[in-house]
């Protein structure tokens, strides 16, 4: 689960800076909100009666919200095995819910079966639902730590040795008793994260937000056309998926193999690939985003690669095979890795800085009997004084339906004891003892990432990943399957802490939509249960349908999977099995990520936000930039957009944006069902230079 | 010149149509004309003074005139040699002649060294020069008649025995001494046409009334954005095509050979070829042409040419070359004979009996003494009074500076001696007495030309070529070399009947904006002079830079030169020479082609407008139908735009699809140059059906 939500987390806080730097989009984005938040949010609200907890969690409900994970399951997996670069799809799902209930209540109303309206609260237990859902598709790993565990990636790695392949049974199982830890962990702390310190929480903030302009007349009607333009894209998007499927009859045919800036630079990777994925991506991200990954596609696949391959036979011997770790391979992904571990560490030790100073001054204020918001820059609502109408009736709601404490304490011991008994039957390099340590620490560890989140909207998880990737694979060590073993705590460990970050955002967003923190609880439990199950079967459907998931070239190179291999053979083995000058290339680039960062944060929020993102520069280390490619023509679309009409664009570029992920993401279904049916393409659109089209027909039409 | 004139005059014919159909459509194309006509044009121009005749010819609307007929002649032979469908291009002449005198009179007037202000006259003047020299691109025959005397396409024709090569000096000579008689036949008649009949012209009507427009300050702010948008889509047009040629190595290469509809389609030529030039075509087109286009492709390539194609070794041997008149090449191009000639004969008639009829009631009411317009639909100023204080002006405006019949015939005699001597030694086998006879009935017919010109905006120059191809054709005999001494004789005679009908629209033109007879006759001579060296230099251009210009399934196939060609051993040879069952079908498409014209005339305008045009239907038999797919997605385009804006559409449209034509057109330029040089694109975009693709990977990478 490491490097999705890693990823999620660099995309949640690309989201938090951009909406920092911009606030009327915000507000533009709340639709009617920002303005009647001044004059109180809950006074337009006031005549609706708020369902009670039970009604809050209807069966349409969960109808649509899984209809939605599948759908956002498949999303989610596509960019997990491409680039692993995974956007914040809150907003997509927030209109698409919106949209289908309120369709299936105009229906239901027209032939007067409709018994209950559609309230923001169900509309919150819907995104909660489907957030929960999708984000198994991050946290379960498929295109990182569980895929990573795999032959097919071993043999990508510099250790073969110890492998186990994916199957659906084993994989559906540690799903189900890991990822409902998280959960239990939060619950009693949710009181303190929400009501007493009254933390941020950006993503959950801005999704409320979303959710109640949604349910005003004049918000409806925004949604409505974004909801039109999102449809109008989808269409295409997933049109465009279906006509470009026609001309890839083999691997390298077909517009993802279009050298739109000529064949030399096609061979280094620079190539428009025609992804409306990524398009889409490139729109939602922030500028520096797209910018720092065109960056490190141009350092190192313009400028480093071809170095390094020039000393073919000094560095390294020249005759490997092009995907041995020995070999630029290596260079390509050590590199990656040190600029990830890099920024990763920086992060990690700001985040916990701030989290710490921040407890500590919340402690002392609550010693002194007044609480006050402390980093609560994005909500206008905390800077009137905390008797306002609105925090009243929020904070009124928000404590009548408990969770008790001991509950949450039974569910989490309970759910210990059975994953500490099952899982080392899953993966016998995982003793019970290494669960035991994770899962005395966890609570903790998750309770740091839910603040820090809060604070900063960043998560944590595949840090703290990473953390277990290190020492558990060190403890096992080589000989007792260390490198499955790191894998495999990985996953426990991110699962945890990255599930605690969500419910979390969850509750924020019921606290200010006036849903019940049970139905939340309970929406998040039946969320994560359809991801449990739904998630490996998506990802069952591409690791049949597409058999070469995870090689380097292909179309799912799943690049994360051999980083996070590596990182665990790198844990156990150390360095010795780097090629010649590979370690000292990666502590200049773990010094280069950090550095950066300082340099980042010292200049300024004005300035820093010119200078790129180290983990960002990283991602096309590995599979090359041609999805930067993309994501700058994505930026270019917003900016020229946003040139002519900055109000439109604000209002329907995530209405475009998420048309053309969500299109071309579902496209993805049918595809690997004729790919399973064994309909393959019927023609094959092949770019081939001058002198080799002249072989070639020759060979076809000799004469 | 025959078949590229007859497209054009078809193409007029369909705008002319268009017009009718839609008369806010021309009010708006006119700006402030459409609403102040009712209040007079003049008077809004009273204050401006005329300049004198001499003072309309500057040398700036001269030397904008030449880059202007540069840009013409290559889109023009482009548009001859790829399918002979040429749309009427007076709107984009227009708009750009306006644009780049409108540029040079601010820099000019910035720099302080502009003397003279840019008028609605030297407009005209700048309009007259560029269509005269454009207009020999068109009656140069280099698609038609010319290019079918050539040895490339008696190869591909039934009779290879007789064939003249183009050289540029021969071009060049031949044009000179047959392009100024049309001039000179139609100077005398001018006061007829214009004051006494008060002939409609409906295209230099719709010119003049764009040229005022301009000239008006609201006319000119209209006019700027159109220009913008015009030079936007030259722009993309221009890239695209640049675009393109990277990846067109070799014939078969790249977007023209885009299987978008799947390769059972593409081998019956149904594909979209990505041509912006067809598809700004199909957007000026009427919906009707695009239709007919697309109907007549499905009929022949899409339901006969595959039925027949079954008949193999039956209807005629099996084992011809694919080029073969014998084989099916023939049904292709004698039944698309049939279908133009049967279309020919049927407008032939239909014009010369409203020519007459119109001419014997306009004398007859000239002999009571009264004038009145007879057929004028279209121009509201003659619905008031002659003695309106537009006409009152403009008729004596127009009769101030005359042109001495004696001139005209001393011109007309001189020029015909010359050509009389200096023909037979260009072409032997046209012998002198040809050329008289043709000489002595050319001023008839170039009257009949005008007039009926005049009457529907039809030129009928091809069907007249036509006319002359079997005549002279048949008295030659083959013996005597009749294949060539047809097509020279269709050279003459159609250069002769298409000059008079330009030249008229031209006058009229200058009637309505105020411009000298005088100076649009100098224009028009030294527009003639400019595309008697012009054109020929570009076509050289092509024919040098494409070496397979004019072979069936290449970029640029020529199809009229075959059929012109084929025509004129039709007339020499009869029938012979036809497959089996071949001419039962010719007789079949004939009547067909007639009864659908007279249906299309007995059901009236209204349901008139949905019955295809047969001459429009027997383009694709030939070449196929992939530009009808442009062309098709031209017209939705539209239509889509029309729905959403129709104001916007009427405005905008033509300065679109201009700039589409205009950019692809004047790519060719480069694109030649490039291929002159030897530089070829470095990388072919392939398309294979899977199993092809399968051998070749196999043979590029054996394993």
């Amino acid at each position: 689960m490491a490097q999705d939500q890693r990823e999620n987390e660099v995309g949640n806080g690309w989201d938090h800076e951009q909406e920092e730097n911009d606030p009327n989009q915000k507000n533009k984005m709340r639709g009617v909100g920002g303005e009647e938040e001044a004059l109180s949010v809950e006074r337009i609200f006031e005549n609706q009666e708020v369902p009670s907890w039970r009604q809050q969690l209807t069966v349409r409900a969960f109808v649509v919200s899984f209809v939605l994970s599948i759908l956002f399951s498949f999303i989610v997996m596509k960019l997990n095995l491409t680039t692993g670069i995974i956007p914040s799809l809150n907003v997509s799902a927030g209109l698409l819910g919106f949209f289908f209930v309120k369709t299936w209540t105009k229906f239901l109303s027209k032939s007067g079966l409709l018994k209950k309206p559609f309230t923001r609260q169900e509309n919150t237990v819907i995104q909660t639902c489907v957030v929960a859902s999708s984000g198994i598709a991050f946290s379960g790993g498929f295109g990182s730590y569980l895929f990573g565990m795999s032959g097919r990636i071993a043999n990508e790695s510099s250790d073969t040795s110890d492998f186990k392949d994916p199957s659906l049974s084993w994989i559906i199982g540690f799903l189900f008793v890991v990822s409902f830890l998280g959960l239990f962990s939060v619950v009693p702390l949710r009181k303190i994260m929400i009501i007493d310190f009254k933390l941020t929480y950006p993503s959950g903030t801005a999704t409320a937000h979303l959710i109640n302009s949604f349910h005003t007349p004049e918000g409806a009607k925004l949604a409505k056309k974004q909801v039109r333009t999102l449809g109008k894209f989808f269409s295409f998007s997933f049109l465009w998926g279906f006509f470009q499927w026609f001309y890839t009859a083999e691997e390298d045919c077909g517009f993802k193999s279009f050298p739109s800036l000529g064949l030399k630079a096609y061979k280094n990777k620079f190539y428009f690939d025609f992804s409306a994925t990524y398009v889409g991506v490139g729109m939602i991200c922030p500028y520096i985003v797209n910018i720092s990954v065109l960056l490190g596609g141009i350092l190192s696949w313009g400028l480093m690669w071809p170095l390094i391959d020039n000393r073919k036979g000094d560095w390294f011997p020249s005759k490997l095979s092009p995907t041995s770790m020995h070999g630029l391979q290596g260079y390509k992904v050590f590199i990656a890795i040190a600029m990830i571990l890099g920024d990763g560490l920086y992060n990690f030790f700001k985040v916990i800085s701030r989290t710490v100073s921040g407890l500590y001054s919340q402690l002392k204020q609550k010693d002194i009997g007044v609480i006050l918001p402390v980093a609560d820059r994005s909500s206008p609502a905390s800077t009137t004084p905390e008797t306002s109408f609105d925090d009243q009736r929020r904070t009124q709601l928000f404590l009548k339906d408990q969770i008790p404490t001991w509950f949450a304490v039974a569910g989490y011991v309970a759910i210990a004891a059975i994953s500490i008994g099952t899982l080392p039957h899953i993966f016998p390099q995982l003793k019970w003892y290494y669960i035991v340590v994770i899962y005395l620490f966890a609570p903790t560890l998750a309770f740091c990432n839910a603040y820090g989140c809060g604070l900063t909207d960043w998560s944590l998880a595949s840090t703290y990943g990473k953390l277990a990737i290190f020492t558990i694979g060190a403890w096992a060590g080589a000989s007792h399957g260390g490198v499955l073993a790191g894998l495999a705590a990985c996953g426990v460990m991110m699962n945890i802490v990255s599930t605690a970050s969500d419910l979390s955002q969850d509750f924020k967003t019921g606290y200010l939509t006036l849903a019940s923190p049970r139905s939340m609880f309970v929406s998040q439990v039946i969320g994560t249960a359809m991801g449990c199950v739904v998630s490996p079967c998506v990802f069952w459907l591409f690791y049949k349908a597409f058999h070469d998931l995870g090689t380097p070239d292909s179309e799912y190179p799943a690049p994360f999977a051999v980083v996070y291999r590596n990182m665990a053979i790198l844990g156990v083995e150390g360095f010795s099995s780097l090629p010649k000058n590979c370690l000292l290339l990666c502590y200049v680039f773990f010094g280069a990520a950090i550095l950066i960062n300082l340099i980042k944060d010292c200049v300024g929020k004005q300035r820093g936000r010119f200078i790129p993102i180290p983990m960002a520069m990283a991602i096309p280390f590995y599979i090359g930039p041609y999805f930067a490619i993309d994501m700058c023509i994505g930026s270019l679309i917003l900016f020229v957009w946003e040139k002519k009409n900055k109000a439109k664009a604000d209002a329907f570029v995530p209405a475009v944006a998420s048309g053309l992920i969500c299109g071309d993401g579902i496209w993805t279904l049918p595809a690997s069902i004729l790919a399973l049916a064994g309909v393959q393409p019927p023609i094959c659109m092949k770019f081939l230079s001058r002198a080799t089209n002249a072989r070639v027909d020759n060979f076809l039409n000799p004469s």
